[in-house]
């Protein structure tokens, strides 16, 4: 059976995306044309980023699934015209590439990798067993980041909205969860979605319930971060530093006070890519679920807002 | 059955080891009293670092094994009176804390984590399956790491004087061997012991056989790498940085040339230490197994003198 898929995506994602989906498409045996344009009602399913300018869904009525190429989708879950089924994307790439930012800055940290010796001091560090590193989410990404440190040997804790279970973590959810991970973390990481009840979880009350000198790691969502209130714990001491890849605005304007910050770095939301490969065999096997009848991978619910 | 052992070791070691060798003794059921002074052919154990002031082991005629405290033995083993067997340490807390540093310089160059953004201008790493990392060493520490990078995504590769396998790492030997870990190798760990087949492994000819632009780090032994040689690399670009722990004169002068160099990591000795309450636990099950007429564990071979 041939099907058309509508490619709507922000200026140039086409282009790297038109081969990989191709291949992807081949490899998986489904006979599907990629198209730019296209009449709505001929569109079966559309591969779609939240920065395209496609933000009328209601004229696709033969459109079986939005298959968004973003983990992050909380510019268009709230859009009324949307009514199709709406998957995110989980990319094994965009995960192993979380995992490898997450591990590096845990370790700066934990090793005290910006503190070069200049003379013969030695002092070595603790072992991971005795360092508590958080998890302030236990999503996808949340969870195989919080294996791989304690696969370290760090003493890992973290919290989610809703009760989980995840090897080698201690769990916690709800308001008394949080304040039991925050309080023992010494390095926290920060992998909630953007929703209303996640906007600036990291607040002045919170910061000050984490231990004195504690680590911020979120490449999660700029929103997570009272930004007011993490400079201000930054200058009392209460936290050392903070690595963030995420922001309200970005890019971050040039004159953000955390872009000058000693014991801030900035990283230009480079913590996880999608990758095109990748992204499209999650693309085609979405496409062959709902063609066979099964349910779509990764559907966002509308309620939970990812 | 009652045993002496002797505690022979540098200044203030002994303050450190005195509880936690009571506490491991206890805990393996052996009536050992541990004394820094004794009459020679009193003496059942020596427990020692190659920094004691004891070298001459002759008259320890009744003494049955000399057990360090150190992994590195060879200030000792070429000592022509150390007749009784010599066992070196294998510190399962020295192995962790090894991990966790070379992991997290690993990482830190995988990432550039030297070169913080100052501006908005996103470059997403390659991931760490396209990053190839490169062993010379698979002892119990080489291995240790190699098996922790790999777990990551590494693409891991090592290189030992005679055969090893190591699952999920390429493993090479001998001298055509040596070469095809240095081609490959971005990111190259240098755990080698020190000896004389390894002095200046790396040197001018193995440097240049190493792709334009990778990172050594070496947490091995200082005899390891030609310095003078490694420099000239550096400043030509032949290496882009190296990080290094270990140095043919410890403490590092204040004055060498590492200190200053702008791509040179120094580290003092910090990346994996002996830690009392571990070792005394081996150094006790060591004692154990020899009463019960079992081999030593890690025991030092006088001919590869490791």
């Amino acid at each position: 059976m041939s099907l058309t898929a509508l490619f709507a995506a922000g200026d140039g994602v086409f282009a790297e995306y038109d081969a990989p989906l191709r291949a992807a498409f081949a490899r998986a045996g489904l006979d599907v044309t990629v198209v730019t344009q296209a009449a709505p009602d001929t569109v079966d399913y559309i591969i779609y980023t939240p920065s395209s300018p496609l933000q009328d869904f209601a004229p696709f009525t033969r459109c079986k699934a939005v298959l968004s190429l973003w983990a992050g989708v909380e510019r268009i879950v709230g859009n009324p015209t949307l009514t199709q089924p709406l998957a995110r994307m989980v990319d094994p790439s965009l995960t192993q590439g979380m995992i490898e930012y997450v591990t590096g800055h845990v370790l700066r940290y934990h090793l005290a990798l910006d503190r070069p010796a200049t003379e013969w001091v030695p002092v070595v560090p603790p072992l991971a067993q005795d360092r508590k590193v958080g998890f302030l989410g236990l999503g996808a990404l949340g969870r195989a980041c919080a294996v791989a440190q304690a696969a370290i040997g760090f003493d890992v804790a973290g919290w989610s909205r809703t009760p989980r279970e995840v090897a080698g973590v201690q769990c916690h959810s709800g308001a008394d969860g949080l304040a039991a991970v925050l309080e023992r973390s010494d390095i926290l990481v920060t992998l909630l979605p953007d929703t209303p009840a996640t906007t600036n979880i990291l607040n002045a009350t919170t910061l000050a319930q984490m231990p004195r000198g504690a680590y911020v790691i979120n490449p999660g969502r700029g929103t997570l971060i009272d930004d007011a209130a993490l400079l201000s714990a930054l200058d009392q001491g209460q936290i050392a530093a903070a690595t963030l890849d995420v922001f309200r605005t970005e890019p971050l304007p040039a004159d953000h006070a955390y872009w000058h910050h000693p014991r801030v770095t900035v990283t230009p939301h480079i913590a996880a890519a999608t990758r095109a490969e990748t992204a499209s065999d999650v693309i085609a096997a979405n496409i062959a679920r709902v063609q066979a009848g099964q349910g779509l991978l990764h559907e966002v619910s509308r309620a939970a807002g990812y």
